[in-house]
């Protein structure tokens, strides 16, 4: 680099890139750095695009920020087709929400009763209308529901577009490891490290590992579904989510732990329940079995804003199970900080002090 | 090579290798070929050397066979380890046979009363006894039985080791792939090419695809049972290969198929059985997925011998499920017939023109 950047960014993975496209798109000089792009949680991630299926109880502020993101998506998504010229599997047909058995759709009905009365649009569906939707599903599944508005992107392909815009846009990638945030010299430095954020940092973000599966159709042909299956089969919650490619991603285990083993018991649980609840899946072929580490928070909650006390530091990390779906509007409101200075009220609910308070309360 | 060698091998899995190692320490210049050496069935065996759980009704030459075959597979371990300098793996904790439930356990009953019948050193026992020689197996696995003479060795060291073997007795290796057989110049030819025997040769030998999981222990520790567990599971059977390395195979499916996917049912079925017969399996890390193909034949048993209307072609292939511990034999008798031209009796029943002799009755 010639001339110091405006901007660093520490983290190639969808979040870091999308506020590095967005800057650079705005003139600014920036450079990301990270020694493997998206090579972090978004490797593993299934890309669901689903405010609704994911507004859980008591998660009020998450719920809204989803949601807010998710309507940012559709201009996003062509926006950055434009930009990038290469496509990401952005697809629209919407997520079922099914249970197996009567407890599991029990299950499924008192969350999806909750998104409901907070005015989220899913409608449920009497099982001959589910299957008239989706005929791949087990005839013994009891019941469902439609989050038409719940669509789906394919997140490696969403790293590849989103690099080409940023650099397109005037970028610069740099292939480094970033030890400590006082070895970068630019006007804002951009924490989107994911699990990463917690040693530069001090922020609690701590590793929730994932386990996902690969199916793919035999002969290479599309799956048999076209819509995000999100299903309750004998206590196990998975999602199915199928790929124009032939890809079928099955997920995930929410897993307390560090590492980035494939176990035994979570493929077994895992395609069990896929199996039950699409038997044609059995037929399909496994390519790859996976772990990635999301970065959770102690509120589930992302890590959006001004870190306290580190003048010119901004976090966009903590994104949990929701990175792909939060990548637009976390790009669009540190973008405009960085530009504005100002802090949009959406952030509000997110800014790191949350964490730093808490601390205080604590020990003082 | 600047001399015509006396014996040309085709294929460098265990058999070809074994039978190269035994004409060369024979003082025979010999030479495989194979363009990958290992990479065939036995890449994916599992690597037990069990005559009696695999004595199967109405197979009772196959049976004596693998008999003879396990009864010299002492010698031949320590033969090898001694010419080799390197191990393979050789346990002799033997096998249980074990039914989780009362269908399962009439099952496997109803093959060790005929495999008893048969004089196989095969014992049953009760619940407690198994429990107490493998306290790792479920509490609800109903009942089993001993076959204390059913040994293991692992496939990919044994390659590793006859490898070394056969070139320290001063076989040449030579990796190209052999198209016709009429593209050798040797004294005698030896077609130990499991399933690509079919092409050179025209024998029946067709690939019966087998699916098969590579397990670890946590901790990279030692696993959790020492026997190998051959079990019958809701229907599925299924064996369990504990290995000091700490891996544990599981397999295998027996598929009319010729292609080398992993499929999801397959991989479903295998770790439910697994998991069901040693619960403690499901903390394992899944490692390895990998299908392999089998060189089956119409009696489920090994070609072994003269090729009819090929003067100076021998046959070594079709061993199916048995190529590990038809090994010795297959690699003693060949041997011998090469060195001395005098078929031993025990390769009557297995000698190439009992389905040319079966074409001649169909067609003339």
């Amino acid at each position: 680099m010639l001339t110091r950047p405006d901007v660093a960014v520490v983290g190639a993975g969808p979040v870091g890139l999308a506020i590095a496209w967005r800057c650079a798109a705005r003139g600014l000089r920036v450079v990301v750095h990270d020694p493997a792009p998206g090579s972090g949680a978004s490797h593993v991630a299934a890309g669901m695009l689903s405010p609704v299926a994911e507004a859980y109880f008591g998660e009020h502020e998450l719920t809204a920020l989803l949601a807010d993101s998710a309507a940012r998506w559709p201009a996003f998504a062509a926006e950055l087709a434009e930009a990038a010229g290469v496509g990401f599997g952005h697809r629209t047909e919407g997520t079922l929400v099914v249970g197996l058995t009567g407890d599991d759709l029990a299950e499924a009905r008192r969350l999806w009763s909750y998104q409901r009365g907070l005015g989220l649009p899913i409608t449920p569906l009497r099982p001959s209308k589910l299957r008239d939707r989706e005929p791949a599903l087990a005839p013994r599944v009891r019941g469902g529901a439609v989050a038409a508005g719940d669509h789906q992107v394919d997140p490696r392909r969403l790293v590849a577009a989103l690099r080409v815009a940023a650099e397109r846009a005037g970028a610069t990638l740099v292939p480094d490891a970033v030890a400590r945030l006082s070895d970068l010299d630019a006007g804002v430095t951009v924490v989107a490290a994911g699990c990463g954020a917690a040693a530069l940092t001090g922020l609690p973000v701590r590793p929730v590992k994932g386990q996902v599966l690969r199916l793919r159709a035999p002969g290479r042909g599309a799956p048999g579904f076209r819509h995000v299956i999100r299903g309750y089969a004998d206590g196990e919650s998975v999602y199915l989510v199928p790929r124009d490619t032939g890809e079928v991603v099955v997920g995930a285990t929410v897993e307390e732990r560090a590492d980035t083993e494939v176990t035994a018991g979570a493929v077994l649980r895992l395609l069990r329940a896929a199996v039950d609840l699409v038997p044609e899946l059995a037929e399909y072929d496994l390519v790859e079995a996976s772990a990635g580490l999301r970065p959770g928070t102690p509120d589930n909650a992302p890590i959006l804003g001004p870190l306290p006390g580190r003048p010119g530091v901004l976090a966009a990390t903590g994104h949990h199970r929701h990175g792909i779906v939060l990548t637009p509007v976390t790009a669009d409101l540190i973008a405009q900080l960085i530009v504005t200075g100002e802090a949009d009220p959406l952030l509000a609910p997110f800014t790191p002090d949350r964490f730093v308070a808490e601390e205080e309360r604590t020990w003082n």
